[in-house]
């Protein structure tokens, strides 16, 4: 029986588990919390990233390593590779957890970016704002997540307190993009080198979090052919990615669309909250498709069952009943005390077609307290 | 956080808590073995079904209990009901258990079942074969599955033999019925009374056990007018039975199809190996179907996501790789150790048209061992 041993021990953890299980696999988490919500339905070791003895004990028996969460510090990846065989490669966590890397890494293979400069002291950041113009956006280079770690500079007034917040650690300036929507593509690519591609979902994100993604089954989003034409691309772009980092895994990329043009913002190198949609919308869902590209086995059909949303509870849950009423709604609870602003876990809804899909999020938004 | 018992911990209990877990629910498994898989990933606690202080620890701050093995003593669901709501009802359990009981209870709610004699020794034997004539089948009245407790007598020579390996218990002759094929139906009861019934599905059987099933999603299943005549009127002689029982759950019925009759042959007041084809090939798998039954939440719609197949994995197992290249193929293994005529697993297959859908059941029955 194959054991895989997953860094991190939340929801993604957990439903990366309740992809596996029916491939026969078993889990063991790892993760600092004792209350982790993985440790629910698998094996969980408490321990500290810093602590080997802990990490030996572990990756003991373990046949696979994996992760869920992109801070893990790459030292912990790179000590545990020695022992087992860990994916996705700590090369992509590593350009992933320092945003300088990242955009450097994506501008070197073929995907536009905000402009962007690297800021190490207050005088650099002026000099940044003087180049970049306002506004823009200071954020740390490492540890960010869900809108934490940046702050937009509207007035230059503005960059004491920014400087003030965020300063004392390695920043970089972005220059503020008015986008008119994000997209996010999600791709596979196996241990032989096979690549899948799911179809980009557009996402609409508010104070840094996720909070809801769309998934028409005719791959429009927006509708404008340019544009189209341009997240083909970016398809494309990110097999050269994907190829260029020797992934195997599951890997997101959260792109601007701008006019007609697509800006890479950001990558994570391990499933994501736009692909939850997958689970009941997609032939394969992401967390099976993670599995199976780790494990060797071939990649499955990306294509969607049906048009799909997905929106995140976030901070307070809505009445499961009233939710389960829904047409074709599925509710996935993580398990978590409710906390404002804690993810709680997500509903995927599908429809025969657009028009009823809305009419069935339009529900579902009122249900949300 | 709810948590729900269930009295059993195979493959049954494993992928009820497989379907709970999204819903937030958590889980307790009593099964006398400490293999059982449900162990795998949730609590499982080991003992014996007459030990009432076992059943104590067990019951301790659930919510609701739920069986997933229909051989569990009717004593203990009683037991554990003056602790804890217990569903589906200790009747269905009773009447399911005892296949005299059973087909009365079929005839009394105006299902057709094939002929049956009580036999309580040998004389009743002798007296049995003269009315129903060979060949005719001797069963168990009790503990009978998966074909095992039966025997077909074909000429009066095998009566002697037959009651050596069966006599010295309450046993039930039925006429043999040289049926065209055999059709499971699946149906849920709500706490209010609510009921979804699931399309029929056309099981085939070898040597007593389930080997496939299939779902047209034009519910013609075999597609004789009469045939389609019969099989919706079972559905609804299937609601009167559940409101008879009073029953809360997922129940499955099977029947025979002979020319153009349908006879009831037995039903499980559990989720059924004719229905895990609704995992991936319905809106609402009947694992889930069931646990909103019994905890008082809406039933979801019945209706297939498009034409399904299931192949049952018995004994030995394929190679996974092979079986994940199949489009749309769900693999699920229930983390059992291979053993000759054990359930080890079973394959789902979507397909959008029959044809396919044939061409991929055949690419998959060769893979297997």
């Amino acid at each position: 029986m194959t054991t895989v041993g997953i860094l991190g021990g939340g929801q993604l953890g957990r439903m990366l588990a309740l992809a596996g299980y029916p491939l026969g696999l078993r889990f063991r988490f790892f993760d600092p919390s004792p209350d982790a919500t993985a440790g629910q339905l698998a094996e969980l070791h408490v321990g500290d990233y810093g602590d080997t003895a802990a990490l030996d004990r572990f990756a003991e028996g373990l046949d696979t390593i994996t992760y869920e969460w992109e801070n893990v510090p790459a030292d912990v990846v790179r000590y545990l590779s020695a022992r087992v065989p860990v994916y996705p490669p700590v090369v992509a966590l590593e350009t992933a957890q320092d945003r300088l890397l990242e955009k450097q890494f994506f501008n070197a293979n073929s995907i536009p970016t905000p402009r962007f400069i690297a800021v190490d002291d207050r005088a650099g950041l002026d000099a940044a704002v003087a180049e970049l113009g306002l506004p823009s956006v200071l954020k740390t280079r490492r540890e960010g997540y869900d809108g934490k770690g940046q702050v937009v500079l509207r007035e230059p007034r503005d960059l004491d307190a920014a400087w003030q917040a965020l300063g004392e650690r390695p920043l970089i300036l972005e220059s503020f993009v008015p986008f008119d929507r994000e997209v996010a593509v999600i791709a596979a690519r196996g241990r032989d080198g096979q690549v899948a591609v799911y179809p980009p979902v557009e996402i609409v994100q508010r104070e840094g979090m996720l909070r809801s993604a769309r998934v028409p089954r005719v791959p429009h989003v927006g509708g404008e052919a340019q544009e189209i034409e341009q997240l083909a691309m970016a398809g494309w772009q990110l097999m050269d990615l994907l190829n260029a980092l020797d992934y195997v895994g599951v890997l997101a990329i959260e792109l601007f669309v701008v006019g007609n043009q697509i800006l890479g913002n950001e990558m994570a190198p391990r499933v994501h909250n736009s692909g939850h949609w997958t689970i009941e919308g997609a032939q394969t869902s992401q967390f099976e498709q993670h599995l199976r590209a780790i494990l060797g086995l071939p990649l499955g059909s990306t294509e969607p069952r049906a048009d799909v949303a997905m929106l995140n509870l976030i901070g307070d849950l809505p009445d499961t009943a009233e939710v389960l009423a829904v047409p074709d709604a599925h509710l996935h609870l993580y398990g978590k005390v409710p906390r404002p602003g804690r993810k709680l876990g997500h509903i995927t809804v599908l429809a025969d077609d657009a028009a009823t899909l809305e009419q069935r999020v339009t529900r579902l938004e009122g249900l949300l307290p």
